[in-house]
């Protein structure tokens, strides 16, 4: 058996800082992540957004991983550089080869920690399982927006990302750092259960699935003419009935409610970096799925290659 | 007598969205807010800045206006230039002569609502002891603190500045615009009431001395080797007593406590824009000043000129 290495990304967003802060003092001192024997790799995203506390110079980092990208010679963004930099050393095929890929990120949603799979993989929603079995958090499927496609995780075999909010952007927060550095203590133990043998698989898995993304009202100029209705701000993950007020003028009138035909939760309520990215938040439909044994082999086959 | 005009300004900072929000419905509809009969001028500061969600281009725009600056003909900062502009037009001797500013911000610290004051002048003091008898919000009295000089409101003869928070950068918020727009109604009632000689001038002002403001602990790299503790995260405005866990390393152990002889309260906790600035937060004293006469004769003069 063949041991199994683990790519940790931080701060692959330069304005995210907290993640980047634990694995600065995490090089500094070997002994403050319990690994429980997982060989990893730590890397930074994007070095050089950090530098100037922005998202990305000249494209989203975690929008740079798309076939499309990495093939095209002529591109020369700092991020598709720093892309296949980092496939062309940690990828399957790479000269330090990675299996699984963690992402850690924070947004300044009200939605706690979470995970995000894109995809239907059976390595992702394996261990997506093991680790919603652990830690009880909701995992996010994000799956057929075509506007948004390239994601890092994506480029490896297995990968997921950690989200953790509400945090504002630029500044670190004791909270969000305890709270990635649980997460990415019980991701490593999940993957070591599986490696010896150990893993309790759940019966069921439960996914908040994408349904769709809607901006806010928007004036010909494109400038917001709507703010989110008091009563849906902080409340991801919760289901919104019908006529649940979403958007409200500057005098207060709602201007747009949730006219879902079923029960839909929203995610990224007023996520910052998403006002560029026309979305005010995303739609969600919570599933209760069967946990399948192809999943499981799936990710025992990776992990105990 | 002649009538006052009274400049607003908003997106002094480039990515604290809510306040150039609220003045951009204004413009397309005039009774959104109310006046009470108040000229005003309403100007977004940074244009630039808020184009691409910065603080700022090359310099704080808030940091822009000390005469040393305002002198230096050999500047060409775009937010020195910007600095100039709003004095050559709405200064004291402007195209468009203003007597009072109020300059809108907001923080990701969570201090409420509440005015800064920059020194003693007389008729700040008059003016904020009125908006406070009205509103009960802190005032932040900053002075002696030599690295920060040439804020905005400082070029008027009368100037406070209006702080909300907390909020993350870059996002629009309803309750940061409903808290902006009732400040700024009063603010307006107020300098009428005083117009028309039905103000009601307290016999008490309670203002927050700035004291000192310190750093995170850094390495030799000045990158930030603690985090705030979770008790003092959120707790602007209220007492820390000698011996208060101020900052934590990465293991929970603290590092540094509060250290003080005598009670002071912290203000501007872990604003993300202070990073870069090395202020972790502000040390105040609490004091409780008798209104002065001469504070309420010298805004009369100003206003009934």
């Amino acid at each position: 058996m063949s041991e199994i290495q683990v790519l940790l990304v931080a701060g692959t967003h330069g304005n995210e800082l907290n993640a980047p802060w634990l694995f600065n003092q995490w090089r500094k001192n070997s002994t403050l992540i319990e690994t429980h024997g997982i060989k990893v790799i730590r890397e930074i995203g994007n070095l050089e957004a950090i530098k100037s506390c922005k998202r990305y110079l000249e494209r989203d980092l975690n929008r740079s991983f798309s076939t499309e990208l990495l093939n095209d010679l002529s591109n020369n963004e700092y991020e598709v550089n720093r892309a296949k930099e980092l496939i062309f050393q940690y990828g399957l095929k790479g000269t330090q080869p990675c299996q699984i890929a963690f992402d850690f990120h924070s947004t300044t949603a009200s939605m706690g920690c979470s995970l995000v799979v894109y995809g239907r993989r059976f390595n992702d929603l394996a261990l997506a399982a093991l680790i919603q079995h652990r830690l009880g958090l909701p995992i996010y499927l994000h799956e057929c927006e075509i506007s948004q496609t390239g994601f890092l995780v994506e480029s490896w075999p297995c990968g997921l990302v950690v989200e953790i909010g509400p945090v504002p952007q630029g500044l670190l927060h004791t909270r969000i750092i305890n709270q990635t550095k649980l997460t990415l203590e019980v991701c490593l133990e999940e993957i070591a259960k599986v490696q010896n043998g150990t893993a309790l698989f759940p019966r069921k898995l439960i996914v908040y699935r994408h349904i769709e993304s809607i901006d806010f009202p928007r004036e010909a100029s494109n400038y917001p003419c709507a703010l989110l209705h008091p009563d849906v701000q902080n409340n991801n993950w919760l289901p919104l009935n019908n006529q649940t007020p979403l958007f409200i003028d500057a005098k207060g009138k709602i201007v747009r409610s949730f006219d879902g035909k079923e029960s839909l939760a929203p995610v990224f309520i007023n996520e910052a970096a998403y006002l560029e990215k026309n979305i005010a938040m995303s739609f969600t439909k919570r599933e209760v799925w069967d946990f399948q044994d192809d999943w499981k082999k799936s990710l025992i086959d990776l992990i105990r290659f």
